[in-house]
């Protein structure tokens, strides 16, 4: 071992950051790798798909957030496996880091069980550049609608349907309808965004089946009463570039919203460790794959048994939990103390429904409405990381509650229109339609 | 002529809004056709680019800014034709226009003087995704640099080159030079960020050469002051992935950005009309191409006659005064009254050199340093479309002032890295790294 023990960290979500920060004082040279150059709080992702927030609100530089940890060294690399009898995780570039504690935190995409074919249609929302594409296609949706002069064809570009019916799935459908209700009412001269649907498709039998019975029922009648169409115990079996069929109806509609599986990176393959369905490594209390206790798999690319054997969900809480249990477990290490086992406390789970509406889950007490929205609210600018990004998601928060501002309604990349020239014959409006934005 | 007169008006920029605003009370039905859904203040985009401003920031919805003027109809859509003889503007959706009056305000992209290869390796700045595709470029060239063990190519990833010294190239090379010595030089653990070099070359003997001579030496010091090294009198003669070749001299460099030429928008194609070298429309001083009274070519996409003779400068005040222009003459001739000629009014000149640099030619009066760079701060803020983005920006530029922070610095699209992937064996990082960012 070096002198001074190396721990890399591969993922900067919350459960890789977690891990950074809590080994801020500890005597180790820590490595931080990530494909991206930036942490992404998810949890509000929806709101830049949905034109309320810009994605610099919900993002910052991996770099300026660790700025002043001095033991940490920050890598925009990608990994492409780990060599556990080596100790070195193998990055794109070629090189490789030895480390005497690595812990993995990669996180999870999105799962279409197998129908890969309908990720084209139905785009889910896991990056910036997800929600940048989502944001285009609904603002586009619109647009086409207002210049449509075939009732059919407005009518079908006036139909959002989101899948799955998750926190998530919840959350985007309840700002979709006040996207397309409220926000652009009276910017529209033809079409009248009244008349967009926008419809909820979820395959067990209540939302939110993370919560208790009576937090989805509160749930589904503020979804219904915002104007949202909710299908339960409904399978998807089919999603085209200008329809989805759930149960046994055909939906025609131009915008499809993917919130209904996730499937977690291929750590599991890179440290050839057993799996649950959804790919997760499954871990022991101490958080190693397997029994190795150089590694530590943390976050939505671990699974985890939690209080009941059910396993623990992918949530912010559930990572940083567990990053700063591997922090603490390597800490003890290096001072040669034992480490406690990982134990999850929960201190709520939260789901947001529109603009003042939530329902939190305490465990020993359940708060939905205003109040509940307001926790999440809270919540959610506090966790934001770093003071200017709290300052401006809490000062545009309550911009947007006050004036049902969506100021990002920005369409660009490669769905927006071409630039102006006469040479360009490729032409994005020209032909069907409807498959414009396909 | 239909009972109510219609005007066509192509381009939502500043000499598109402005003429549909002009004629907020006029008794016509206006269409304001635009291939983007948002109005872009151009001014502050390299702002964008250089992570200081968010893309929301310095862009709103078209249909947002003219919500309250019930006579005006907003159309996404591509203009790709003119037919005079049927009055009509030929859309790409195959849908035509039929206008009484039309205003032609297309606005111009970047030229790159018959040299369009040099586009691929040296982007410009005029739309959101240029600046966010040269935000990346910027900042993925320090992400390389911070791993990068060779020490000339490390210095080639370093060098930040800005080709043209007009305002747009003097601005960038300033904020370039902050961002890469100020803002991340506590980010990186390798690499120095003073160590970055930023030049800017410049065909002509002297900067900003629309500026009198005393303001271009003002601008020449200040910058060198910041860091930049300015090369004068030099051609550029290739542009390549890795190297600029600029006079006789060979720098390598990762990072041209190009801020040297424009090129009209194809309208004089379309209305068959004389064009200058640049290929903007020659207009008469009632801003009518070869004498059509019906149309009127207005900003960027026109070449009208200044007071000395010299054609005016295709600035945001230019687009705007002719803008208002046409709405005027056309206000006039719906009421049977002549319209007086187009007469420019130079209320001042301005270009802004790092954080607290400006100068300012007002004709009458020059002023540079501190005051210029508020009075530069507050038009700008002031000239923003729409109350949210002016205080967002107002907080944002005071924000940066103080604390020199780039919070924008997002690594997003096509050059971002890719989704984690064990099947993905395409490797950005791969072979030849300066590749990488070509």
């Amino acid at each position: 071992m070096a002198s001074v023990p190396r721990v890399v960290v591969i993922g900067a979500g919350f459960g890789g950051l977690a891990a950074v920060k809590a080994l801020a004082r500890a005597p180790v040279a820590i490595t931080l790798v990530d494909q991206r150059n930036h942490h992404l709080f998810q949890p509000l992702l929806y709101q830049v798909a949905t034109a309320a927030l810009s994605p610099a609100d919900v993002a910052g530089p991996i770099r300026s957030i660790l700025r002043d940890q001095d033991n940490v060294h920050v890598v925009l690399d990608r990994v492409v496996g780990i060599d556990r009898s080596a100790r070195d995780v193998c990055l794109a570039s070629g090189k490789r880091l030895t480390y005497d504690w690595l812990i993995v935190a990669t996180g999870a995409r999105h799962s279409y069980f197998g129908r890969d074919e309908w990720a084209q249609h139905a785009p889910g929302i896991k990056s910036i550049e997800d929600a940048t594409a989502v944001r285009s296609k609904v603002l586009l949706a619109l647009e086409r609608a207002e210049t449509e002069t075939d009732k059919a064809r407005r009518d079908a570009l006036l139909t959002f349907v989101v899948i799955g019916g998750g926190p998530t799935g919840v959350e985007m459908a309840g700002a979709i309808v006040e996207l397309a209700h409220r926000s652009v009412s009276r910017d529209f001269r033809t079409i009248t965004p009244h008349c967009s649907r926008v419809i909820l498709i979820n395959l067990a039998s209540r939302l939110l089946q993370t919560f208790p019975e009576d937090l989805s029922a509160i749930a589904l009648a503020n979804l219904e009463k915002l104007g949202v169409e909710v299908r339960l115990s409904t399978p998807i079996t089919a999603i085209e570039a200008d329809h989805v069929v759930a149960g046994d109806e055909r939906i025609p509609t131009h915008t499809a919203i993917w919130a209904a599986g996730v499937q977690a990176s291929p750590a599991a393959q890179w440290l050839d460790a057993a799996a649950d369905p959804a790919g997760r490594v499954v871990v022991d209390d101490a958080l190693h794959p397997h029994g190795d206790e150089r590694i530590f798999v943390v976050g939505d690319t671990a699974c985890c048994a939690g209080p009941q054997g059910v396993a623990l969900p992918g949530t912010a809480p559930v990572a940083k939990q567990q990053g700063q249990h591997a922090a603490r477990a390597i800490r003890a290490a290096v001072a040669n103390r034992p480490a406690p086992p990982f134990h999850y406390r929960n201190f709520g789970n939260l789901a947001t429904i529109g603009r003042s509406h939530a329902v939190i889950d305490f465990g020993w007490s359940r708060v939905s409405g205003l109040l509940a929205w307001l926790i999440w609210s809270t919540a959610h600018v506090y966790f934001l990381v770093g003071f200017r990004n709290r300052l401006q998601v809490g000062a545009n928060l309550i911009w947007n509650y006050l004036t049902y501002a969506r100021h990002a309604r920005l369409i660009t990349g490669a769905h927006a229109a071409p630039a102006v020239s006469i040479s360009q014959t490729h032409d994005l409006f020209k032909g069907e339609k409807h498959d414009r934005a396909a």
